[in-house]
């Protein structure tokens, strides 16, 4: 008789945009954790102060915001992945995100597709694709347009991802990256894809929502809607 | 004002597999072609002699099954993209297409990415990706395990082509290549995909039907069941 190993059960928040409010968001964020059942949560994109906000403040990532993301996975049990501007050492902002469990950073991602002027005149790109340890599997992290390129899912995959997390912030033109895209290229690569968006409206965006879970076969475990609030999870 | 090009109608004909009956599959076909409305059909892989049926015949590309079929298109004005084993010049057989349109062969295809030994044992592989003109259109085709490949349906979009025309006998435990690398492909291609599968059993296989029509930006414009006879189309 052999023992499955238990899976990670992953869940994606798709929530709206609340801008410029970090303090509201981190409240926000709290709550979503203390009601989600899942091993790690995933936020949209930038979570932390919003996406299409304009002009945002470079964040440390070791400084409160994240000090209070920290407490909130210590206290609930549950990882956070979230988005956030992040301050580079040598000047500039990234748009990154932050892998944290039990009151530690597990890990950070910066961008490295950064999508149109909104992106580009912002922020600096990343470059490399870090895989990270999280309750005895191999996970990954990409925001938004780079999972739009199966190459960056790839390398995940290649490096040893079991599963990736994704915020974004994807609009209503583009519902097929949920539909298409991240189930082909979660497929292709063989790992699961975790893709948190935001839903209705933010500055000139309107959002797609449909955030998703799919497994490595490609199939969709949990599909949002594309409007309104969602807290989904799924073992992968 | 501006006259917008018409589209091309296509369908996709979801069908059992008769297998080794090659009069009995052109009376059907001749049935179908006559209740579509479309400009073109597309019918499942190997539709002549059925796919997982053994050794099958060589057939002359331009021989009586030809004519059978060229007769159909003439009399219907449906233009027909049917598969077949071609007897290639040098010997052996090819897992191929024939595009057929008002009695005349506008094109044929030879599947080259072949699929395990049911393929491999039986077929040759073809090299090219042709595209060819219907009806003010730029067409190309490939055959099932072909569009699984990214790089062959860019391969057709490189060369021209709008529309990828597929014959499939995709399996049961397959059904994220409708559903997700079709999708995926179509719009990273930018093309529209037409994807004709068999439902039901033959031999030792079990279709996966979800024979689907998609567009260029991805999104499924009809997606039959996973059983059952469908004959279904849409303008692209």
């Amino acid at each position: 008789m052999s023992v499955r190993a238990r899976g990670l059960r992953v869940a994606v928040w798709q929530c709206g945009s609340l801008p410029g409010d970090i303090a509201g968001n981190l409240a926000r964020l709290a709550t979503a954790a203390e009601r989600v059942d899942a091993d790690v949560l995933v936020t949209p994109e930038m979570f932390l102060t919003g996406y299409d906000v304009g002009a945002v403040p470079g964040l440390d990532p070791a400084g409160p915001e994240f000090a209070a993301v920290a407490e909130v996975t210590r206290r609930t049990g549950v990882a956070i992945a979230y988005g956030y501007p992040e301050a580079l050492p040598g000047g500039g902002i990234a748009n990154a995100a932050q892998l944290v469990d039990g009151g530690t950073s597990v890990g950070r991602y910066r961008k490295a597709h950064l999508f149109g002027d909104l992106d580009a005149t912002r922020f600096a790109p990343g470059s490399d694709f870090p895989v990270f340890e999280l309750r005895g599997r191999t996970v990954g992290m990409l925001i938004c347009f780079d999972v739009e390129h199966p190459e960056a899912v790839r390398a995940l995959a290649t490096a040893g991802a079991e599963v990736v997390l994704v915020p974004t912030a994807n609009m209503a033109e583009y519902p097929t990256v949920s539909t298409a895209l991240v189930p082909a290229h979660a497929r292709e690569a063989g790992v699961a894809i975790a893709y948190a968006n935001y839903s209705g409206t933010e500055g000139a965006l309107d959002y797609a929502g449909l955030s998703t879970i799919v497994g490595p076969d490609g199939s969709a475990l949990v599909l949002a809607a594309a409007d309104g609030e969602a807290l989904l999870a799924a073992e992968v």
